[in-house]
């Protein structure tokens, strides 16, 4: 069988079975981060992948590439209700590359730290065959306070389903200069504790009945709620995927958006639907790494 | 300037070059990992990439390949003098890549961590244009007791230097099963200290000179002290790279290599020449992802 037949989560499962664990790992594969125990709060692990012509075109400005590979990461420790601490960079490229390009790239991915947080401590540059597409991985190492951390699994029958900013049409430009929800998070963890909470990169419809599932509880959507972004219709809101919001669940309070807002006064708060006890929902749409049969960008 | 024209490790010095650091990175990019301080002991963090075409070849065996992938980031644990603890797997293969060639690579990786520790705790499979070369990104994340780190710039004028096992003649086989030497690294640092240390990937030519010149020496390299595998010459203990063996250098005395002897029977521990005051000396040989002009493995 083709991995292309079988679908992103499946590999993902196929793979997970029958690994080893440790006492110290919290929170294995599955989640936007895995969590490891140390004495002076929790350890994020996660790495993650650009490649040209999937994530970025090959005339795309390098800075914008450099930006967007970290910023994916960030976004996860921040779906944990973490911070980004230290990061690797591996870059495959072939020996025709320019190092031009290569130095803007990591402009970009400098620009985005210092934002943001974090820093680069190492990496590694290999050569791959002339017209191969480049590829950059960003391995992080982030943290966060034993009582902030969120994972997907902990969303409770009742809970509101609530996503920041906008959802759809990421493609325009936003999926490569999008902040982190990092700040967000932060205040997010503090003061609402979600029960769970992830970071939208495949589009609602593909990771919303994750969360749901892991939490083991289904959901409803009210689809005339959700935040399209300006000249969106609501398939590109549940489909696009690269929105890198947060989406989480919350007991519901009329409070909570209110104090959001006082906060983050640019950037929107939804209650989008609830988590029910029905399990097993779905939504049309949504991005799979190996399914898809179209060539647009993830 | 194309990257091809300038070589890795001028590449490498030109990315280094206004990165942000912290106060918690105790060595950053340029060595075998990156160190972090942590109230515990030290953190190791790495990052190491093989490619299909240049890495291994295509009809390898899936398991050998999973083996080696994850071997590679051990040796460098190994080369700091620490153990390794939970790695990121990043997978980038086409949709056409077959599910069981996904497993059997799987399988060889957690072969390789169950005899020598570590779990893998996440990772990342994302899809790229079919006939691309698959690559396996392995991150890691080890850690050294503060006493026992050694880097690569420890070593003193005067100091032997030490190389494990035998050089030369990796493609044919031990590229891709060899042991990384956690225990041998663990017994070193236990018990004889070395000032300097790093693993042989690109071959003695040039890795020598990196570890003397970030000691801040030079070298004298006995080149009849070499410890070629059998059939292999001078050239190629030098120049064919990937030996996955430990290069250390300490003071030397006499019972350095009898007390190895009498713990690693079955592995040489050869002294090969010693650091010296002048600095600057270079060897034929050697292997540059971004300048070799031949296809051979690397």
């Amino acid at each position: 069988m083709k991995v292309g037949e079988l679908g992103e989560d499946q590999i993902v499962a196929t793979l997970i079975e029958g690994l080893a664990s440790s006492q110290q790992v919290l929170v294995g594969p599955g989640d936007d981060c895995a969590v490891i125990e140390a004495p002076e709060g929790l350890i994020l692990l996660k790495t993650d992948a650009v490649v040209e012509g999937i994530h970025f075109l090959s005339e795309e400005n390098p800075k914008r590439v450099g930006w967007k590979a970290v910023a994916r990461v960030l976004s996860d420790f921040a779906a944990m209700g973490g911070v980004p601490k230290e990061l690797l960079v591996t870059l495959a490229i072939s020996k025709s590359s320019s190092v031009a390009w290569v130095k803007e790239l990591y402009e970009g991915m400098a620009g985005c730290l210092k934002k943001h947080g974090g820093v680069i401590v190492g990496g590694e540059t290999t050569s791959i065959p002339d017209g191969s597409p480049a590829m950059i991985s960003i391995a992080g190492k982030g943290q966060v306070q034993r009582e902030h951390l969120v994972t997907r699994s902990g969303g409770v029958v009742g809970d509101g389903i609530y996503v920041t900013g906008h959802l759809g049409g990421s493609l325009a430009g936003h999926h490569l200069d999008f902040n982190p929800r990092i700040e967000q998070a932060a205040w997010l963890v503090e003061n609402v504790k979600p029960s769970a909470m992830m970071d939208l990169s495949d589009g609602l419809a593909k990771d919303l009945p994750r969360l749901a599932k892991m939490s083991g509880c289904g959901f409803q959507l009210q689809l005339d709620a959700l935040p399209c972004r300006e000249g969106c219709s609501l398939e590109n809101a549940l489909g696009d995927g690269e929105d890198y919001e947060l989406l989480f669940t919350s007991e519901s309070h009329s409070e909570l958006i209110k104090g959001w807002q006082r906060v983050f006064p640019g950037v929107r708060l939804t209650k989008i639907g609830e988590l029910v006890l029905e399990e097993g929902q779905s939504i049309p749409g949504g991005w799979d790494h190996f399914r898809a049969e179209d060539s647009s960008l993830e």
